[in-house]
């Protein structure tokens, strides 16, 4: 008789496999069809009151400017701030700026918990409210907490489910990876995304209900359903890589990442809010001079479903719709996506991999011909039999107002997109995105929505 | 007749061979026996005239205390700062410290050029002379070059060979990642390290030899000879992984390590250098009140064979030798090397895994029973049958004077190691490591001169 093997294999192909399975599931699940979700969305809808309407700064409750700094704070010192930002930099087309930035040091979680019903896997998505969203209620992570939540600075309900992330060994780990948010807005945030097994009874509070991988991806093509933080985590999921194949091998594709992320001088410092130089402060909100980019305001929320019953907070609200969008080939057969290695300032590292495309059109109106944002024009005079995926989604509304943006997934032929691309912009392939992903600091939230639409389905390259 | 297949392997199988092949050969490359390498680098030292003296900080020529803030800096603007550090942080056995450090924050590349000789790869190395290292001359990279070095700030020389590091598509690239360096001694500070094969002609220049792998993991048996740029890089050769299991999976190692990295909170903060406390600055040195840590000095230099002929400049230099080794285990019959994820004020994402100790003895005889650092004592008292390696090396012979450490490898069984090790610490096997080493941000630098060790054979376990 042998002892049992302390060892285990390094790599699990078989979950790639059920992954597979759950995507190709589509329109029911264990407990809930496809169709019906509108309803069962709705009825989570009816059953809360929500309320959320704009404050000016003066009735916001706990918040307040410093006397000296100006940043925006809350009393208890948690939850966030509004800071400025200042950014030097040669690599860009702006060499210099600043801009209000929000400081979130502390490291939330973003986790789902899956589980196997009937032989396909599940997860457990949550009908959440967050007063940034237009439409109040969409589908996010099991748990999506900061510290302050779980450790109960709010002085707020129990967080549902989150002991199954927080208590380790009690699942099995599917991804746990920390991941930058919007550098443009955030100084230096990042999110554990995690996805766990369990095995054990879970008792399903109304709030929350089970779908598939591929019923995720159906609700994907809709708008403002799945929120940014179920769709990050999503793109972290370890579904069944692509060939192994690709125009640039993956060492070769590091390299250009590395000499991208190795070449600008970036310089990005926090400075008071008071002295951010472009942005002046009024009673409702801190706006760009030109009316650019977004504004700072206040809201005051009622709600029923939250971990607090009601509550006032700033939010971002930016002045447009963004455009998001990856360019795509086929290359020798095998679907490509053009990335851009993008300098945002509030990145922890510089540089990180973003869509081809991503900008919000009406903030550069007055850069034309060769200063004109490369690719843009591209995708928003693509001819419609060309765009393979378009559908509007939302940013954290729990950080941002109203913050949405046109979603795209555009071919396009060696005379829009070559494959020697222009400097900064490397083609890859779904698999090497999704490889790169399970690291930090690689890969951008914006591209990382882009991502989950592949991983669940809801596009087919 | 088919087009040529726009697509490559993601994957090169290979480069492992190749370099294994390239391990394996030792005793004599195709230009050097390694019996007679002494005698060469001694012609290499009698060669040129170097010397180091240590000078008052009066001496210094182009450096100087900045009027306020008490900052060290160059008056070009460039190569390196030191200035003030202070750290908060719930993360580990000192809540708060304040310290010098040194800035510098462009990216420079440590490259070695590789070269296929008879069949087998052969590595470009150079003698290379560097004012902290006690017996000057160690063998470096083919470059190792601040971006100052190479877009000529010196004024000096050109730096050789680095048009293969800098010309896109003119070698193979066999690894190009963003390292970071000494945590305690450097904010923030990343290196490109680059390994990059020609099939071109090359010429030697004198302070230049060809050697294999095996032949470089004979002289890492030896005390300082490879410098620590040489073992970064060679650290991150994608030499053949070890086999397909481990005590713990990839995923849930990297989970291990998300939950890590997650915990701490950081506050490490740029401070001016004069208002640094426990700091005392005289007309030679910048200490610390009980004598500890390391000191801030400044040195002469006089050399032949650098990029400029003479130049004064500070170092720091520690009090005393560290010690830094990985305690190991078979686990199943499969090496493994306990990893330890260590705070360090300096880094850019607050943890990264380190050796299983890394301390200097001397800093720490106040910390007794449980207060002890984990480990030690295992180490400084090991059985020498236990002891699979010991050899002292040097850090950074550029911005350290006389930084020197025993490296170790020390076997351990359960008693003194178990299989669950105290939090913080995690059993991985060398393929892991080198693993995570492919990505930014994960493996220290002392972690990584130990994996060299193991790249080039100087180390089996």
């Amino acid at each position: 008789m042998t002892a049992p093997s302390l060892l285990r294999p390094r790599h699990d192909e078989a979950i790639a496999t059920r992954l597979a399975r759950s995507a190709a599931t589509v329109g029911a699940g264990a407990t809930l069809r496809t169709a019906d979700f509108e309803d069962w969305l709705e009825g989570r809808r009816r059953a809360h009151h929500f309320e959320v309407r704009r404050i000016p700064f003066a009735e916001l409750d706990g918040w307040s400017f410093h006397p000296g700094t100006g940043n925006l704070g809350h009393r208890s010192g948690r939850f966030f701030t509004v800071e400025g930002l200042s950014v030097h930099t040669d690599g860009g087309p702006y060499p210099h700026w600043q801009q209000p930035i929000i400081r979130q040091p502390e490291v939330g979680i973003l986790g789902i918990l899956a589980k196997e019903f009937d032989g396909v896997l599940h997860f457990l998505m949550q009908a959440k409210m967050e007063p940034g969203n237009r439409n109040l209620l969409q589908l996010s992570p099991t748990v999506q907490a900061t510290r302050s939540n779980y450790t109960k600075v709010h002085r707020g309900a129990d967080v549902k489910y989150v002991e199954h992330f927080t208590t380790p060994g009690r699942g099995r780990v599917l991804a746990d990876v920390l991941q930058s948010e919007h550098g443009a807005w955030f100084f230096r945030k990042a999110n554990r995304n995690m996805l766990v097994e369990t095995e054990e009874e879970v008792p399903l509070d109304e709030d929350f209900c089970w779908l598939t991988l591929g019923q995720i991806g159906e609700l994907l093509t809709r708008d403002n359903v799945v929120n940014m933080d179920a769709r990050t985590v999503l793109a972290c999921a370890p579904v069944p890589t692509d060939g192994p194949e690709a125009l640039l091998p993956d060492t070769d594709l590091r390299s250009w990442f590395t000499a991208r992320r190795s070449e600008p001088e970036v310089r990005a410092e926090r400075v008071p809010l008071a002295e951010v130089a472009d942005w002046t402060r009024g009673a409702r909100s801190i706006d760009h001079v030109k009316g650019r980019y977004f504004r700072v305001m206040a809201v005051a929320v009622e709600a029923g479903n939250r971990e607090v019953r009601g509550w006032s907070q700033p939010l971002f609200e930016p002045t447009g719709t963004g455009t998001t969008a990856f360019v795509t080939r086929r290359i020798g057969g095998v679907p490509h996506l053009l990335a851009h290695a993008k300098l945002e300032g509030g990145f922890l590292d510089r540089i990180e991999l973003a869509p081809t495309v991503q900008y919000t059109a009406s903030n550069h109106t007055d850069r034309t011909g060769p200063d004109r944002p490369p690719f843009l024009d591209l995708v928003l005079s693509a001819d419609p039999a060309r765009v393979r995926y378009d559908t509007v989604h939302s940013e954290e509304g729990g950080r941002f107002l109203n913050a949405e943006s046109r979603y795209l997934f555009v071919d396009a032929d060696e005379s829009q997109a070559p494959l020697e691309p222009p400097p900064g912009y490397a083609w890859v392939t779904p698999g090497q995105l999704r490889g790169l992903a399970g690291h930090s600091h690689y890969v951008n939230v914006q591209a990382r929505t882009l991502l989950s639409l592949l991983n669940t389905g809801a596009v087919r390259l």
